[in-house]
């Protein structure tokens, strides 16, 4: 351990499982290089989900662009006693040139969808496996949740307070992007707000309120400083906490600026709507009702529907690591290789073979009805293809895209998806997504000739 | 997004909640900067955990060693309209000065007991709040939950095998090496590898096989390069692969030295057995069977019982999410401040005020039998003291430990436990962990003049 147990991008060619280099090795040595083109996609939905939101690209763009093997990384490997020296030369030259197509981040994903197709030479697009999955599939898995959570909140704010739960450093940024993907007001994560420019929020601990003789005079002090702030009123009784506010109110007349007061603990529905009689009493209807503690999208879903008084909702540990379900179940598998399809038939984990494209289409009334899933060169599919190319010969297509405009996108397409899918449980009727004949019929005679 | 959104030393000062820096200007404002002890904790088990395995220490004590604000992390602040020039100049020569006790690496540790105790100026221990917890919540998380897949693989070979569904970048590094500490064998993060000196261990994924003709020759190519390696065989039918296996060891006759099959897919125990029978008709006896696959603690300690003939594990998802318990009930909070004790009475999260120390108790054979959570100053207390003195006046105390001595003294520390608190359900008898009488009642006089 040291300084340097930093993942960056001059170390990031080494975030990979061995077995990538070790089939790099094997690819390099069988002169297997003819093009490859691999999909990453989810085998399924988790429980209570109706939808992904596709997040991660532009990570995996940056990786893609920058991906290097530097001196000290070539150095290691040829410790290992696996790798010849000249295997580690043709390491040392090794860049990614291929296409990849991809969803927009933002963009609605069901089962067996590819978010992401990587075209290259095979060692390229192999190498890229463990590090595109951890990114993808951690960025969606995050942005998926959070979106469960914003439609929970039906409007009312919610603040990113994941940082000290998540999984590790990395993590607090990515996911406070997509969770600002997936339209999250704010975050507690300071160096989110630096890197993204991400709006940052936050109130104050219980250690501020016990550093000092009482609640009130440490509310006053904090309150000198911020005359706009979040009082938190839990730190010894509640309610006692509330009342303090509302003497504050009185004894400061019109220098009392107070925004709000945040309940951490109890019963969050209860304490609001009697913090609400007791601020409405002393006619401090202005003051908000911001709530946190253990919140998920299940419990803020039944605060409101139980029409408890609450503004807003910080929201922490349950939506940082996704905690119904802290994973999904995300694939990268070979469908092509030398213009040939390839599958796998092992049990439960069966691929659909070909270049792929997405098709969705629209009803009158603007609502997306159901996708298709078809081969790349298939034609008179109805909808609106998905894919787009988003790189050619290993650089971007375009400008790197603004995240503002990324939210904006995620919002409007999530506004075109049916509403029942946009609630906390499964919809009683999923979203229709289908293979394409062609690609069914294709499959099927892959199938046989693989003695499957 | 770009290149710079990733978490390094020289950016590590804004990981941090905002509330951190609007209460250290308060606190400066308010010339709050006595010492100030904050205690790191988890509050209860997870359900079916018996223990946690402590880990992340020395990422904290890298983490306070250097902790600064660099040029561009005080622009930003002064950015946000919220900060003082004053306040920015003082967050310009920020150091951490302070004092910590902790739990070394690998030690096994219970509810209230702190791991990490920081002993500082307010501001300075205030500050170091959120990138603590998520480093010493995490990495113990990670270190316990491998302690559970450890157990139950009864001494046969662990590998890990999470990166690509872990949350991040920074988790797949942190968590390959708490792995380790718990007495994983290997991973298969080639970057973890370079880092930390970890072994790393990896075979073949199913593209490969899919890239050539047949299976057969895909093994035999993959043999010539790696002679002993261990061979992929479900991707198309498992005991199929294991008959090409064996056919390639008719015709190779002495040069056949591959070491093992891998099954990845369908029922472990019941391919493990047929796979085990057809290799040992051929005489095969020295091939062995490696499982992966969705495997946990619970899976492995199953087909163990039910004598599944499998020689080692590849473990990803589960225990690189710890699925059944994606995060543990952490807290850091003020216990005294001033020479003072202080504490919080919030509903369920009423903590333990005063500076600590923790005592272990040893029975005559050799068995840990219990803990005492003392007052740091009580006398007499029975037991071995945990909580070491690891950093003054900000520098580490003695030498950066070596991470095998961090493994072995987690090996040696659980083989002192009952053995009922190593299965991978609860224990029926808990271990005993009490509150010093002191302490106890101090506790209640405090709670007493809180108005609790």
């Amino acid at each position: 351990m040291s300084q340097s147990d930093w993942v960056s991008p001059r170390n990031a060619a080494l975030l990979t499982d061995l077995y990538e280099l070790t089939m790099l090795q094997a690819y390099h040595r069988e002169n297997l290089r003819e093009t490859a083109v691999f999909d990453l996609f989810f085998r399924k939905l988790p429980e209570n989900r109706n939808f992904l939101l596709a997040a991660g690209l532009e990570t995996a763009l940056d990786y893609l662009e920058n991906l290097r093997f530097p001196a000290e990384s070539l150095e290691y490997l040829a410790s290992l006693d696996r790798f010849s020296g000249e295997f580690i030369d043709y390491l040392a030259n090794f860049r990614f040139s291929g296409e990849v197509r991809a969803l927009p981040e933002g963009t609605p994903v069901f089962p067996d969808e590819p978010l992401i197709e990587i075209i290259a030479p095979l060692p390229e697009a192999q190498l890229a496996e463990t590090f595109l999955l951890n990114q993808i599939h951690f960025q969606t898995l995050m942005a998926s949740k959070a979106s469960r959570v914003v439609d929970a909140a039906r409007g009312k704010t919610v603040v990113d307070f994941g940082a000290r739960r998540m999984h590790g450093a990395d993590a607090t940024l990515k996911a406070a992007r997509a969770f600002y993907i997936a339209g999250v007001d704010s975050t507690s994560n300071v160096l989110a707000g630096q890197v993204y420019g991400i709006p940052v929020a936050g109130t104050m601990a219980h250690s501020y309120i016990e550093a000092h003789p009482d609640e009130a005079s440490a509310f006053e002090a904090f309150a000198e400083l911020y005359p706009d702030t979040i009082l938190l009123v839990d730190t010894y009784d509640t309610l006692e906490g509330v009342r303090s506010v509302a003497n504050m109110a009185r004894s400061w007349g019109n220098r009392f600026r107070i925004r709000g007061i945040r309940l951490d603990s109890g019963d969050l529905g209860e304490l609001a709507r009697k913090s609400r009689d007791l601020l409405d009493a002393d006619g401090l209807t202005g003051v908000g009702i911001f709530a946190s503690g253990s919140l998920d999208e299940y419990s803020i879903d039944g605060l409101l529907e139980g029409g408890a008084p609450i503004d807003g909702f910080g929201v922490g540990t349950h939506l940082g690591v996704s905690e119904d379900s802290p994973y999904l179940d995300s694939a990268y598998k070979l469908v092509e290789y030398a213009g040939k399809p390839r599958m796998k038939l092992a049990t439960h984990k069966t691929t659909l073979p070909f270049r792929k494209q997405i098709y969705r289409r629209t009803s009158k009334d603007g609502r997306y009805e159901g996708d298709t899933i078809a081969a790349a060169d298939t034609q008179d599919i109805a909808g609106a293809p998905l894919l787009e190319t988003v790189m050619r010969a290993g650089k971007r297509v375009g400008e790197r895209r603004d995240l503002d405009a990324i939210r904006g996108h995620a919002d409007r397409e999530r506004s075109h998806l049916p509403a029942t899918l946009r609630g906390v449980q499964a919809a009683s009727t999923p979203y229709p997504v289908t293979v394409s004949e062609d690609l069914r019929g294709a499959m099927e005679d892959l199938r046989a000739a693989l003695g499957g």
